[in-house]
C-alpha cells in the first residue's frame, strides 16, 4: 500500500523527549528562559472568534515586521511551520539532483540528508578542518563534480563553531551565482555574524530562521526565511502547492509579538552568553575540550570518555544531554545551555562521574 | 537557481481574503460562529513559560483524545498541521505513479491535481452523475488502467452531495486492498454518514478530517487522519522526514480542548444544518437550483447567470461567494452557510439583483 519513495526512507530523529520522569533537559537547544511577557498579555485578551477565520495565507502582517527589523522589504521575507519546514521547501524549490549533488558539511544538522533521501537528491559531505571550523574552499566544490546548492549552519551544528562574514562572503564571490547558497541561522543570534546584509548583493543566497532557539518559542513553530525576491517567491509557489495555511493565526500574532520584544531579547542573549561563557571555562577547567561556541549550546568531550557513555551516566543522573553515534565525533556530547543553576548542577554532576 | 520540479508548479488558489474593504464572507467555508469558549478560557490561564520547549512530536494526548471520541486506539490517529498538510503526506506516502494514475471526481477540491504535480503522479478525473453525485462503478477504475489509488471528499466539494455508506462498503468490497481509498470527511459533520466505522475492516481506508470548518478552527490549522496502524506509521515516517514538529503546543491543546466539548459542537452542527435548509428553501423559491447538501456550504445556480456574474454582482453588494471556472460547473456559485441573519441579508440581494 506503500509508494516506493516511502519505503526508501530514515526519519529523522530529534533529541529524546522523555514522559518517564522530570529532567534537566539540556539536549535540545531550548531557551531556558520564557518568551517575551507580552505574549501572557496577549493571550489574557485574545479575541477567540477569530479562530474561526482562516489566517492569512501569506501572513503580510508579520513578514511587514520581521523586514522592518532587518531592514529588508516584506518580498524577501517568507515564513513557516518552524525553520525544518522551510528548509524542506528549500530542498523542493532549489535543489535538483539532475544539476548535481547537494553540497554540506561533514558534520552538520542531521536532518539535511533526511531531506535529501524525501526529495531524492544526492549529496556530498565536505570535510571540515582539523579545528572543526568549516572548509569554504573544499565547501565550494569542484568545477568537475557540479552541485546544486550549498548549505550549512552557522553556527555549524553540532559543533557551535561560526564562519566569519569574511570566509562567507568569499564563498559567495567564488560559488555559482546560479546554484543556492542556503545558510541556516538557527544559531546565529548566540555571536555568529548574520549574512543578512549580504542578501542584496547575492541574489542566490538564502538565510533560514527559527524562533524556537533565541526567542524561546520552540512550542510555538515558527521560522523564517530572507532571501532575494525571487527566491521568495519560489517558496510561496512550492507551500502554496503543497499547504495553503501553514502558519496559524495565533503562531503569526505571537511571532510579531515577540519579535518587538528587543529588550527581553537583548537581556536573554546576554544571558545566555554569559552562561556559555562561564559554562566552558568550568568544564576546561576539569580538563574537558570544549569547541569555541557561537550557538546557545558547547560540544564538548572528556577525553577517555565516550559520548554515549557520557550521556548514559548524566542521564542516570536525571541530566539529559546528546551525542552523535557518528565517525569523528563520538567522543562528544552536545550540552544546550540553561540557566546558571542549571550548569552549576550539571558541572557537580560532571566533577564527580569523570 | 530554480529546481525543475518547481517551474513546473501551478499552486492551489485559495478563496480569497481581501482586506480592501469588509465582506460577508461566504467564500471559504468557515464556521459563523466563534469556537468553544473552553478555548477562552485556556488562554486566559495559559503558562506561556511552556512555549520555550518543543511539542510532543507525536502529540499523544491530542491523539488519545481524538481516540477516545472515535472508538479507536490512537495508533490509529495521526495530525497534521491542517488536513491540506495530512493530504500532501498521503500523496507523498500511499500514491506512487508508477502503480497507476490517481482516480478522484471530475468536480471535486480543486488542490488535488495540485498535489499531483507537486509529487509528479498521473490523475483521471472520474465523471459524476448526471444529478452530479458520485459514480462508484467509474470510481473504481477498471482492470485494464490500473490506479494507485481513489480520494474523493465526502459530502463532495464543491457540490455538497453525500455518498451514503453502503455505496462506500461496495466500493471498499470492490477495489484492490493493497491500493489506498483516502476519504476527505472536511464537511462529513454537518449530516453525512462517516466511514470511520469501516476502518476495522478495510486496512486499505484512510478517513482525513479537519477542526477548521465544524470545530469552527480554521484559524488554528489542525487536520487529523484515521486509517489502520500500518497506515498512520507512514504517515509519520513521512512527517518525521519532512518536519518533526508540525503541531505546536498551543494548536495540540486548544484541539484537545474543542473536541472534547461536545454541546457547542452538537449546537453549532445543528443550527448550520437548520439555516442550511431553510436557506436551501429559500433560494428554491426564487427559482434557483440548490443541489442536496450534507456540508456547510450550498452549490446552486440561478438559470440564465453565470457562476461568475453571480458573484461579481454579489461582490458589489459586499458578500463574498466562490465559483469555479470549470466546464460543467459555470454557472454554479457555491455559499457558505453564515448565520440565519447572513443569510436573510443574501436572500435580499439575490432576490434584488437576479
Amino acid at each position: 500500500m506503500l509508494s516506493r519513495r516511502l519505503m526508501s526512507l530514515t526519519p529523522y530523529v530529534p533529541g529524546e523527549q522523555p514522559r518517564d520522569r522530570s529532567y534537566l533537559k539540556l539536549n535540545t537547544n531550548e531557551s531556558p528562559y520564557p518568551p517575551s511577557p507580552r505574549i501572557e498579555a496577549f493571550l489574557r485578551s485574545y479575541d477567540i472568534s477569530l479562530l474561526r477565520l482562516y489566517p492569512d495565507p501569506w501572513s503580510l502582517s508579520l513578514r511587514q515586521t520581521m523586514a522592518k527589523k532587518y531592514g529588508l522589504t516584506e518580498d524577501h521575507i517568507f515564513v513557516g511551520n518552524g525553520s525544518d519546514e522551510i528548509l524542506s521547501f528549500v530542498w523542493y524549490a532549489f535543489f535538483d539532483g539532475q544539476y548535481g549533488r547537494l553540497l554540506f558539511p561533514q558534520y552538520t544538522y542531521s536532518f539535511y540528508p533526511v531531506y535529501c533521501d524525501y526529495y531524492d537528491i544526492s549529496y556530498r559531505r565536505i570535510p571540515v578542518n582539523p579545528d572543526f571550523s568549516l572548509n569554504v574552499d573544499a565547501l565550494i566544490g569542484n568545477e568537475g563534480d557540479p552541485s546544486c546548492g550549498i548549505v550549512f549552519p552557522n553556527p555549524n551544528a553540532p559543533t557551535g563553531i561560526a564562519l566569519p562574514l569574511d570566509k562567507i562572503r568569499d564563498l559567495l564571490e567564488r560559488y555559482p551565482q546560479d546554484r543556492v547558497v542556503v545558510i541556516d541561522e538557527a544559531y546565529i543570534d548566540f555571536g555568529g555574524e548574520s549574512a543578512v546584509g549580504l542578501i542584496s548583493s547575492h541574489e542566490n543566497l538564502l538565510i533560514v530562521r527559527t524562533c524556537s532557539k533565541s526567542f524561546s518559542l520552540a512550542g510555538l513553530r515558527l521560522g523564517y526565511a530572507m532571501g532575494s525576491p525571487g527566491l521568495i517567491r519560489a517558496l510561496f509557489i512550492t507551500k502554496d502547492s503543497f499547504n495553503s495555511y501553514t502558519v496559524g493565526r495565533l503562531t503569526q500574532a505571537i511571532g510579531e509579538i515577540a519579535l518587538e520584544d528587543e529588550d527581553w531579547f537583548a537581556d536573554k542573549i546576554a544571558r545566555i552568553i554569559e552562561v556559555r561563557t562561564f559554562f566552558s571555562a568550568a568544564l576546561e577547567e576539569q580538563n574537558w575540550q570544549v569547541l569555541p561556541s557561537k550557538a546557545n549550546f558547547v560540544f564538548a568531550r572528556k577525553p577517555g570518555e565516550t559520548g554515549q557513555r557520557v550521556y548514559e551516566r548524566l542521564k542516570e543522573r536525571g541530566i539529559l544531554v546528546r551525542y552523535f553515534n557518528v565517525e569523528g565525533i563520538r567522543d562528544f556530547v552536545r550540552i544546550t545551555i540553561g540557566t546558571r543553576e542549571d550548569m552549576n548542577r550539571l558541572l557537580e554532576e560532571t566533577k564527580s562521574l569523570f
